[in-house]
């Protein structure tokens, strides 16, 4: 395989990842996109099936993307080649025969939760009964509303952001953010668990955020929690707050506010990332899921440009030491992980 | 010679190139254009004397395009440096005496059939008696328009492209395109010649295609005719039909609807080509000739788009295999041609 | 230190340079700039303390740039790290202990003449008594205006460009270029000087060129003067005219037209460079001082332009010789002036 090839890989290769909402892809549709640095189309036949094809026809290197969706094959719009989900050519204008060779490398593509999952590594290693669940996208206590953002940074950089929620009150002071003092006096947990970690942080009779107020009307002091869980390669973040002392930290939290969201994290080369995110909340009256919803993604805008800041810095001197500092736990565990998984990727892939 | 240096050469130096149309000059005008990697600049003086430079001053490298017409010399903008059209310096203000490195090297530059022809090779071997000759653009039973398109690929992908006109039913439906069977349903022939390759196809009692309906007012079938020669480095091609039966296939076309394309295909870089073409017609009545001109333009526009994504691809894996299909037969000879072409004039080189 | 590893340096590192106009920072600011390939952030505290720390925070490599300057820090507006104008860190939110390696690397800044002045090389060596005066900034009898222009091209391109102005006549007629056989045929004086080359031209009894007539309003010929001298790394120039025979040329030059350049020259990488210039003039009355420096700004981006042109060519074949002509005098003693002291910098880093 030819990610073993010269340097170590930049990848995970054996994981599923997100590969868009399953809107993006209505039957008859199709959109090229590049993961994990290989380009990539996705199709839905007219009748729903799924494909992802290596983006290049064998024929001229013509990108397929640019092609149509007819019936069950997706064709070439350059000399009509015409290819099955599986990527085997099943028509090739003006010649009869179709020699083994014509094909193109196939992907495993399946819907799940609203999303479409895509396994880049040995398909022979790939079980959708192992695609992360997220019920929460069915759950009709929550409404939810979903994005994608292009981020011109390193899929790791986007880890680390989200598994350390200590810059919320530095670039987020205006909606999710809250006095930096809180953040750091109160204790972060991080728990290391097979494939998973865990990072969690109690914020007991605090002020709430801006965001928290206009969302569920605190008039007071609140019971505060963050509760992240990195999988690879998405993030799970449970945020939210209940008025002081009425149950929080037991379990019950249905009266208070919560923001759930679903951090899908693609890398599309090694220095940008697809960001598939949604946030659900469980306040669903009159505009909070939209309002709850845009100032989110203006937040997450604000990450975007910190990711692209650190990375302009970042590849300039690749290899240059960085400090770490009590906040990185969790962001350090799941490099750690990642890292870890990466190399077991590559003893197996060796022998 | 330093094309030789290194990898194999990307570009077929000893031949004649279009560089222009005989009026992008006129006199003491000036237009920097690169051709074969090395950037060029084209004048013409205020008598009418045509000359090609390497564009760049010999003092401080500044781009001699840049610089005026004045009589019978190019006048550089910067600190007033004077060359003739064959490259050497004639004034060096504030200094009396001109030393012989104080020139820049002059390439043969010849105005023919309404074109500028550039000599990229050894100027020892530039014959002006071998410039390909093209009546057409004097010939007063047709009319023509001519264009320049930069195009985002390889120059020997727009050769493929035009060598195999069994894309235009899937790029080119809206005008010259046509039904896709009927294009590979009839035999295309591919003829190899000392210098050229030649590919003709015939349509007899096929539709026409909705240009030819808009131009010649057909209202039945036609015997339709595709007419293709390559000379390193550009391509005619005469397309066209007459009603069915009435004598396309035994010379007499007069009656019929005809399209005289011209294509001259120069490399800019190895990623970059100008597409110097005209189209001529022989129906002249009202506007035909300027729809004719402006459907081929959108026509060649799509090629453009296909060229530039096929560039993509190839670019990411130059020396990834491509699959050979039938239609690929005239573009192949013509591949191969250039491919002796080039591997003589290294040997040239080498002894 | 890092730049004399492999090849040859491409700036002189121990030299004082301008590192913006002094107005550019007001007490807690800050801008991002790059100096000699190294991202510098230039900070000033709230009580008026300088500061140019590196633009990377210590700890997840975040362009302190993008920070805030609250007191007497910049404080990192991803993880809150603060940072004083010594590049020490003295604050790291959620833990109490800050290890000495949590710093960044801190440049002398020192305001002077109403601009900025960095030094990029060894600290040590740093001594604010070398900064190159520049009073006129502070003289009554003058009204000058600053800029900073980003020029695409090398930083010598630009002390070329300003050591010999008999590019004046072809880049600039309609400003201060004047006829192009004045600059020619008059004599032009190169002198040598320990750390100083001096360029000093005469043109007697000549027509003034258009900006010097606009200025002062001369109706006859004029006695003309260009006096040109680099410090390493900066040009000053005094331009101007009197009335012929008035005693320009015996230091009675009141009466006259005068122009006082200031050029600071700083690279920011090998291909680009900072363009901090002021124009001075002794012409106080109505709109001239605003009219002299739009002028001249107008004459300045022609250069701009200019220099971008020849990079371009310069870039493609770094290695392949120029000729030189008589009136490279000045440009080539700033060039072996400049490559001695690299060449001795390299030697002291060396030993």
């Amino acid at each position: 395989m030819d990610q073993t090839a010269g340097k170590a890989p930049a990848f995970l290769f054996d994981a599923w990842y997100v590969a868009g909402w399953a809107d993006d892809l209505t039957p008859g549709s199709k959109v090229g996109r590049t993961f994990l640095n290989q380009p990539i189309v996705l199709f839905r036949t007219e009748t729903g099936a799924l494909g992802a094809l290596e983006d290049r026809c064998c024929h001229r290197a013509m990108q397929l993307s640019h092609g149509h969706v007819d019936g069950q094959i997706l064709r070439c719009t350059y000399h009509g080649m015409e290819y099955g989900t599986d990527g085997i050519c099943t028509r090739i204008p003006a010649q009869e025969k179709i020699p083994p060779t014509a094909r193109v490398r196939s992907y495993p593509l399946v819907e799940q939760d609203a999303m479409l999952w895509i396994w880049m590594g040995d398909a022979q290693r790939a079980d959708p009964a192992t695609i992360p669940a997220y019920p929460v996208h069915h759950d009709p206590r929550f409404a939810w509303r979903g994005a994608h953002f292009p981020v011109n940074g390193n899929w790791q950089l986007l880890i680390d952001n989200l598994m350390d929620l200590s810059h919320l009150p530095y670039i987020h002071p205006k909606t999710i953010g809250g006095n930096p003092e809180l953040h750091f006096k109160t204790k972060t947990e991080t728990t290391k668990l097979p494939n998973r970690v865990r990072v969690e942080r109690r914020m007991p009779a605090s002020v709430p955020p801006p965001t928290y107020v206009t969302a569920r009307g605190f008039t007071g002091l609140v019971d505060r929690w963050q509760e992240i869980e990195f999988e690879p390669v998405l993030i799970r973040i449970h945020t939210g707050a209940c008025d002081v002392n009425t149950g929080a930290y037991e379990g019950r939290r249905e009266h208070g506010f919560s923001m759930l969201g679903f951090h899908g994290i693609t890398p599309e080369t090694e220095r940008t990332t697809h960001y598939f995110w949604s946030m659900a909340t469980n306040v669903l009256d009159n505009d909070t899921p939209d309002i709850v919803f845009e100032q989110t993604a203006a937040t997450f805008r604000e990450d975007q440009e910190v990711l692209e800041l650190q990375q302009v810095r970042m590849e300039a001197e690749p290899e240059r030491p960085l400090l770490d500092i009590a906040s990185d736990t969790g962001g350090r565990a799941a490099r750690q992980l990642i890292r870890r998984l990466m190399a077991a990727e590559r003893q197996d892939v060796a022998t």
